[in-house]
Formats: C-alpha cells, structure tokens, sequence
C-alpha cells in the first residue's frame, strides 16, 4: 500500500489541469473526497475542480475554499468509484478516460493505469488522509471538514461495522486538526427536511416483510416522490428504515429512478453478504451495504428481488 | 488528575469486600462503570458486586463473566453518580456512606473521602479506561466490553458534542483490546421494534407545526398507546423526533399519562432556554432539554403550551 501511496503522490506532484469525478448520486464520501482532493491540489498551485451530477443542498459547505478555476482538463481522477456506470450522465464523456483511481470499494472495477484501491478503509475519505499526511499536505480546517464528512458519513458517525480501531483514530487526528464536527454531525444525522419527515412517513406504509419477517423491503416510487416533491436529498438515507428493524436480516430498499427501473440498496445483519447479493443482479457493493438496477413494475422487481433473498437465506 | 488516579488506584489494591453503586433508572454508562469496575476488582482477587435499580432488558450481557459472591461489604464506590438522590431506592441504605466516587459530572455533589472526578471526559467509562490502564490491569473482551458500552452510549455513538479526539481515541483503543463493537451499536443504536416502527408512523401523522414553522408539536395519545399496544420502551427517544425538524427551533413531545394528563418534553435548538420554558409550568430541566405536565384535554394542553411557545419566541 505505501507503494501505491508513494506512485499516487508522485502522479499527483507531476500532473496538472485535474478534473475529480464524484459519483452519481453523491454522497458525503465522494463529494468529501472531491473536494478535499481539490482543495490539496489548489494548494499545491495545481488546477483543478470536482466534477459532480448535483450537490444536494446539504453539502455545499464542503466547497467552502474551493476557488473556480477555467483551464483545459489533462488528468482524470475518480474518487469513491466502483464502476465507470456509476458516473451517470458523465458516463459517456469520461468513460475509459480515468488516469488515476481513489477508492476503498473490494468490487473496483475501473480501469485506470493507476489506481490506490483499499478495500477495507471504512471509508474513501480515510485513504484520502493516509495519502495526505503521507505528503505531508498542510490541512486546514476546509480539508479536515471534507474529510470529517466523508469518513462519518460513511460509517454513520463510526456505528457501522466497518469502523474499525484505524479510523477512529483518523477520526481523533481529524478533529485534532480542527473541524466543524458538532456542526457536520448536527446537518448530516440530527437534522430532517419536512418533506424527508413526510418521506418517512409515507414510507413506512411500503414496508414489507416477508421470509418470516427475515426480509424487509421498502419502495420510494415515482408516484411517491411526486406526490411529495422529495429529491435526491429526502432520499438519501431511507436504506437504514428496513435494515433497523428487529430480526430483519436483509434490509432492501427500491428507489424509483425512472418509470420501471429501480435503484436498489441491500442492507445486512449477519450471515449475508450484501456485495454478493447484489452481484447476482448485475450490482456490487461491500458486505454489509450493496446496490443493483432492477427493471420491471413494481411487483415484478420486488419478485426478482425476493427470488434472490430465497436463494440467499 | 495523575495523582488521583494514584490515590485512587492504591485505595482499590488497599481495600476489599466492595459495593459498587449506580444511579436510578441506569443507563449504559453508570453499568458499563459498575460492572467493568467489579470485573477488575475480581480479577484483582477481592470481592465485589454491582449494587443497581434495575438491569434493563438490553444491557444483561455487560454482566458477563461476573462472579455472584457473598460478602460483607466494606468499601462503597459510586460510578456516574452525581448526587446521592440519583441512588432512588437505595439512598437511604448508602447515604453518606460512599468511601470513593467516580464520576464525570461537572456538577458532582457527592461529599466522599476520594473523588476521581473529571467533569470533561465524555463517559465515565472514559475515566476508568485511564484507571485502568494506569493501573496495569489486564484487559478482557468482558471488560472492554462495559467500556465501550459507556463511552458510545453517552456520546450517541460518538455523535454527540462531547466527543473529542480524547474519546476517539479511547474508542480506538477499547476496539484494539477486542469487543463486540458491532453487536453494541447495533442493539443500542440500530435496533427498531416493528412497534416502535409503527408508533413512529403514527406519531408522524401527529405533527402540528406552527408560528411559521419555528415550533413543532407531535403527541402520543392514551389512543395511540392503547390502538398499537406500546410502552415505555417505543415510548422513550420519541422527542428526538420534532427537535430534529429543519427550521424547528422549540421541538414539544405530548405524551398521555393518563386521561387528561400530558407529560411534556420540549428540546430547544438555538436561542430558547428549555428549562425557563417548563419553569412557567412547573417544570425544569437543562437548557436545551426539559419537561413538564400539562393538564386538560388534547387541544387544551396544545393551547397552554402554544402561549408559552408565542411567550418565548
């Protein structure tokens, strides 16, 4: 790893003109990873800026610093990517085109001639200030709250089983460098929109259960999100519903991005691996936390859904 | 501090035959203490029990590996007791009778002859990691579990504004030692009864907002109870619910005791003083955390509390 470390850095000191994709549907980790990168890179009088589908409302204080810059792209760099599909609408443009890849997903299947690929870093944001304190980057409170964002979110504030003793302790060096971490923990786990509340609400009427209450599935249709006006924001989220439920083993949760054709997370207790759950389906993800694409109406997704957890359980 | 942690440590090797107490209605920190404390002392050769209110349902497993003994007790240590009348039924048998105290309230009254008080450490826990560890003792997964119980249940998981890069750590060296991490923060933070579930959507359709959306209201009636069969267990954590709301500054949980009367819990975020708001109806509490009885009919005590509401705002 100190290997990839050090050929990353010194790709990083060589190169110019970055262009730093995010995933589709962004999170806290990738945008944190965006744009921790970019502002390390500005600082080392680099261009750069962070390609993104969308910032949901939420997270526009991790630009704070980040200064808009025009110039030509040159080096491509994906962070928190496991796939070139998850680019989005950036798909075609960028696809094939990636220089180097930062990411902490075992199912990374991008091809790049360079990649610091860590699969058991709980999150992309814990590679990201390895790599840093390896180059000895000078971080600022900007950089430690792109971080802080990353790394709590994608462990729910250090809850999720993928926390391990490690990235506590970026955590601590973290907060020792100086960031808003009662505020980033009050936006992103104890604030709710009240259209996220009537999400809620409207959801738990979706739930179901089924394999002796073992599995519980919740759908966000397209009806749904009308009816409440609720965008990628509200959505976010909505997969800890079914895995929190007592006894429940499979959590899934469908999420309507276009008239049939369902987003699906799947969420784990125990025995199953989600990642495997999910590759049967086209998807991939990690063992607790994966995702697929399933087609069809709403009960012909939720069947090829359930035919899969009967296999599995 | 090191020269209490001197003291204290002396007098736990000098005496013998101890009763360890918490405080009422225990929570995972003042057991996490207790039991991780009477693990130590047994392993240390002396006697040594947990004298405690109650051991709810969730936290049986921190008795792990305690051995039931007969003694006369001889020594009497408090763990994250602030004030003897947090002893509840046990106070008359223990008052002014408390030879060590342990504690990480600021506000501490216990008159004993050896204080191990530090108000800023997050959990108790956190102060008898230390102990422990200036002591030498030998760390077992029974002990770190108690441990970090403590420490993540009093910070929310290391969520709350009492976390620093101190506690962090702390829970990076308990996770070194090896506990069931996962399995804690599943049950403590995680964990959802179908109940709870359907009281939540219940409770969701309650939601009153009002002085343009600054106040939010939610009430759980003797209805609602009786129609979904919950109890204090669903019942408890409900008023996180309307403190949570974007833009909600005075966030107010109505629970009916009994026909007509209303225990009311109001969580502030900002400016409004909690405890001055249930002091004008015979309440009180912490500033951004107090409650109150109302009494009358639904809309009734809906009313008193609006006038206070517009008062304050």
């Amino acid at each position: 790893m100190n290997e990839m470390m050090s050929k990353t850095a010194a790709f990083l000191r060589e190169r110019d003109c970055f262009e730093i994709l995010t995933h589709d549907y962004p999170d806290g980790d990738t945008l944190g990873s965006g744009y921790a990168l970019c502002l390390v890179l500005q600082q080392m009088g680099k261009k750069a800026r962070v390609i993104t589908t969308s910032v949901p409302k939420g997270f526009t204080f991790l630009q704070k610093g980040v200064i808009p810059q025009e110039f030509e792209a040159q080096t491509v760099v994906s962070v928190d990517i496991a796939d070139e599909k998850l680019l989005g609408k950036n798909r075609e443009k960028y696809a094939g085109k990636i220089d180097l890849c930062i990411d902490h997903h075992m199912t990374n299947k991008i091809d790049a001639p360079l990649k610091l690929v860590e699969g058991y870093a709980a999150a992309n944001c814990a590679i990201l200030y390895k790599l840093f304190r390896f180059m000895d980057v000078e971080f600022t409170r900007e950089i430690a709250n792109c971080l802080y964002t990353g790394v709590s979110t994608d462990t729910g504030c250090f809850r999720y089983t993928n926390t391990t003793a490690e990235t506590l302790r970026i955590g601590a060096d973290i907060l020792d460098i100086g960031c808003d971490s009662a505020y980033i923990n009050k936006v992103m786990f104890e604030t709710k929109t009240r259209k996220k509340i009537a999400l809620e609400r409207e959801i738990y009427d979706t739930i179901e259960y089924c394999f002796n209450d073992r599995c519980a599935i919740i759908a966000a249709t397209l009806d749904i999100q009308r009816k409440l006006d609720v965008g990628d924001g509200e959505l976010e989220g909505l997969a800890t519903i079914p895995r929190q439920i007592e006894g429940v083993e499979i959590g899934i949760t469908m999420r309507e991005k276009e008239p049939g054709v369902f987003k699906v997370s799947v969420r784990t207790n125990g025995e199953v691996n989600a990642a495997q759950f999910c590759t049967r389906l086209g998807g991939g993800g990690h063992s607790a936390a994966a995702g697929c694409t399933v087609k069809g109406s709403l009960e012909e997704a939720k069947n090829k859904l359930k035919a899969v957890v009967e296999e599995v359980l």
